[in-house]
């Protein structure tokens, strides 16, 4: 089975003045989809925290999921920090969690979530309520395996590829 | 009331060669959309003639609009301009303007503006066209509130946020 | 008649050990499309190469099209070389060839393609399978003559601009 990691960035769920419902339901939706979280982590608003955070899960897991701070309220710095940490980038799935997004809410068009690659770690962004997370993460889930396998070596394109490096386990 | 900036990146309008028909279009549209036009610059498409405008505008509008130099010229610079400029993008933004400028015409996905947040003002690039920069406008208009609200502070997600950080007046 | 460079960009068909179909088919389409192609270069899926391809075939042709390494999978970095050698991104036209791919195949979200400017030259990323390279170049095709118009400076958009640049030939 497939590791994930889920990192809960709020200001007021690592403070304990809100319960954290969107890790959770991450979570929860990953299990349905096959995959087994072996990190859940709280951090705030902070890019160095949710820096480290990332750093951190990229070393556990095949799957990195971040909810929360991909908005543009001023403390909505995930984005930043997921850019920093990313090798390459993966505008594509970013774009259908908004095109997707934006059949629930024209409001989806602000979301500023990316998606990317940190050595062979995936990392995605989910918006941080838990409708939002949830709509954004079904987005992509269908293509999650088979970037995985990619990413892994253990799948390849149509085309034959030679790099068959496999996930050191 | 909001207040905006609106900037027109042309050339042969600073040199006066050329009426400029799209900075009032926009100046008329933001009026008509509750925004009060505090600011209106001519620069010609140069770098640091654009970067210099927008960092003057953000320190007098939430919303500083320009229009001109967001195509594939060889003098068309805006879009490098306000990446400079800005501290976060809002990629999403950029996506709607092209995706409803394709309903008018394919060109539009040669259009290169971007959106992001100065500090606490939002800027977005518009087409140089009077037609162009109305239809890019007018895509996004309805998320605007909400993003200059999200972006003071006065507003939130639908999840409490706790930097209440209101916008210095 | 446009010049155009074909890269393939491909560990095993630089190896020789499998046989490049995708150069030759992008070939082709720009043939039928009134393009002579000028340049022919097959690279590994080495960054440095890449991008000393991309800057040797810039010299030499209004058109750069690349095919291969725009995935996933750990040594995909044509992506990576494109932006380091372009002056200025074309995001819009990568999002039409994803938007078109995906009536395809849902994967064509997970293709890295950038497009750009490096001079007067436009690069134009491909993946590597030639049925996804030709959907990708078949998508923007309508908008390369009027791309490369503007680029060139013997087309203008519909307002007058003052920057007569012709291309050196």
């Amino acid at each position: 089975m497939p590791k994930a990691a889920v990192i809960t960035v709020s200001d007021s769920c690592f403070a304990g003045t809100r319960q954290d419902l969107s890790g959770p339901a991450v979570t929860e939706l990953l299990a349905a989809h096959g995959f087994v979280t072996v990190c859940k982590l709280t951090v705030p608003d902070e890019q160095p925290a949710i820096e480290n955070a990332l750093r951190s899960c990229c070393s556990e897991a095949e799957l990195v999921v971040t909810t929360g701070g991909t908005g543009v309220a001023p403390r909505d710095v995930t984005p930043e920090a997921t850019q920093k940490m990313c090798d390459r980038l993966l505008d594509g799935l970013a774009e259908v969690m908004r095109l997707e997004g934006r059949k629930e809410t024209p409001f989806a068009a602000l979301s500023r979530a990316v998606c990317g690659i940190r050595g062979q770690s995936l990392i995605v962004n989910l918006p941080g309520s838990p409708r939002g997370a949830a709509t954004s993460l079904l987005a992509i889930l269908p293509l999650l395996s088979h970037a995985l396998g990619l990413l892994a070596g253990t799948e390849t394109h149509e085309i034959p590829s030679n790099t068959g490096n496999s996930r050191p386990s």
